[in-house]
């Protein structure tokens, strides 16, 4: 079915017909803006994403219904970053003459399923045509408590740097695309539907635990390097303490893929070190892995410490432009 | 200047250091999320465009600093059409190789100065390359207080049907632009700098004057239409008293471009009878026209009236897809 013959409103409403509401909606998709309360005493957290055809990712290597699951979860992930709940989804597409209502509800599908999973629910967006591939453009809305969300900047010499999860898992999936070689399901589902570490950023965030927190999308390495460089701090990462999956050990991963390979949108904090000892109860508690990897120190740089004495690795992660 | 010198961050670097932040920003550009406060008994009001090259723009009909403004001017028409205030501007930009450093600043010089005019900051955003054209996305984030703000949904039969500004200029330069013939340059900006009337919405929400609104983008009679559908009524629009410029006029301007054209950027509303009064000391407060065009019934339907009696236009407006 062409999208022609249902048209750009009829495509809007497809789409809000498959929306429920936020309850802190006061006008939701259809008019000029969507309008919301935001609960009492919180603070508004915004993140936005452009993803592109033949940029971010290749229609033969995803379907669209896990392009939508991802489109959602890489934003939502933002908002866990930061300690907060997502709440809100706005959802621009631009779609090719070429695309078909089957595969816009596909799309529809996984980014609607994904929100649910995670409480958010579809506001408003925008649709055109486009004239070369699929344009997908996700901006989500959360909050959090006055006071309560964590930054990029707090992080002090002695504190510890933990990391949710395990490494290099989307980027072993990534690299075995690029040599058109298939993967196990387990492991191809950490590249392309990504999980959002909601529950920890809350948890750390509500606890007053974490003292900088980012989510890992341009590579352990990179992010950590943000926090670093906000925080005015160094760091010593022990590189045998890295959590790596049995999976990827199994299909030969690497240190090095798990310290540059981007997208794992893991959680990666710093916390003090005197208050280590509440890790394992909460990583217990949100059967997650919660892994002390190294530690913030006052010289600048971030020192990768290998486990027969200290080595330099590239430090790069993806930067568009480079 | 090759984009690729400066990189991705250097690019957010470059945006971060022109950028006022917001009184209202706990954190800004830089960390995964913006995190703003709203002002107390505000809602929040969001609105988001995906503008594409090749779709809604060419750039051999406007120049990078005119497509800034118009980005952020669209979307800050949509808070308008709310009666919101305008806050937080956030800006995906996929470029493509070709772009340069000077193009990325001419762009940013449009939306920031647009951004300043309004009085909306820099929140965030997302940079990263597009293997075709320019593609933006726009998200714009404004409050009002709670209870103020003006859907498309509280037109009544009885009100009065009224338009801001003039009608139709928008459309008639783009004619002529199609046509490859060029415009005088106060009309030319009717369409390459257009107004967002936040003023008036503010007055009109504050005043609780307006019923209902919604700004003009899709052209007069599809807005309208938008208008009605959402209220569950009718209107007859008396089709001299439509406000037409002078210029608008000169340039062979006809009444039906007036009603089907696109992007004025005009605000559109609908006030009781009974306070048709206040408008002529609002438009000489706000020094703009505020006309009324016709009445809302209970019929379901939009009837144009000619001073002859009745006829009927084509109704469309743009329509993606369509």
């Amino acid at each position: 079915v062409k999208l022609s013959s249902l048209g750009e409103f009829g495509l809007i409403d497809r789409l809000r017909r498959r929306t429920t509401p936020s309850p802190l909606a006061v006008r939701g998709i259809g008019d000029d803006c969507a309008q919301h309360r935001l609960p009492p005493d919180e603070e508004l957290l915004t993140t936005m994403d452009l993803l592109l055809e033949g940029v971010h990712f290749r229609r033969d290597w995803t379907d669209l219904e896990h392009l939508g699951r991802k489109s959602v979860a890489v934003n939502v992930s933002d908002i866990a970053a930061m300690g907060g709940t997502p709440r809100f989804l706005y959802l621009g597409l631009g779609l090719p003459a070429t695309a078909t209502v089957e595969e816009v509800d596909a799309f529809a599908a996984g980014a609607l399923a994904e929100a649910e999973r995670y409480g958010v629910a579809l506001a408003g967006g925008d649709t055109c045509r486009s004239a070369s591939g699929w344009v997908i453009a996700v901006t989500v809305e959360g909050s959090a408590p006055a006071g309560q969300a964590v930054g990029r900047d707090g992080a002090r010499p002695g504190d510890i740097v933990c990391v949710s999860g395990s490494l290099g898992d989307s980027a072993l999936v990534l690299q075995r695309l690029q040599r058109n070689e298939s993967m196990s399901s387990p492991l191809a589902q950490r590249h392309h539907a990504p999980p959002a570490r909601v529950a920890l950023g809350r948890a750390l965030a509500q606890a007053g635990l974490a003292t900088a927190m980012i989510d890992l999308s341009d590579g352990f390495a990179a992010d950590l390097g943000h926090i670093l460089e906000q925080s005015g701090c160094g760091a010593e990462v022990e590189l045998d303490q890295l959590p790596l999956s049995a999976a990827f050990r199994a299909a030969g991963g690497t240190v090095e893929l798990a310290v540059t390979g981007g997208e794992d949108y893991e959680l990666l904090f710093t916390l003090p070190a005197a208050r280590q000892g509440e890790l394992s109860g909460l990583a217990q508690r949100l059967n997650l892995p919660l892994t002390p990897v190294g530690r913030i120190v006052a010289a600048p740089g971030l020192q990768l410490l290998a486990a027969d004495g200290r080595r330099a690795l590239p430090q790069g992660g993806f930067n568009h432009f480079g």
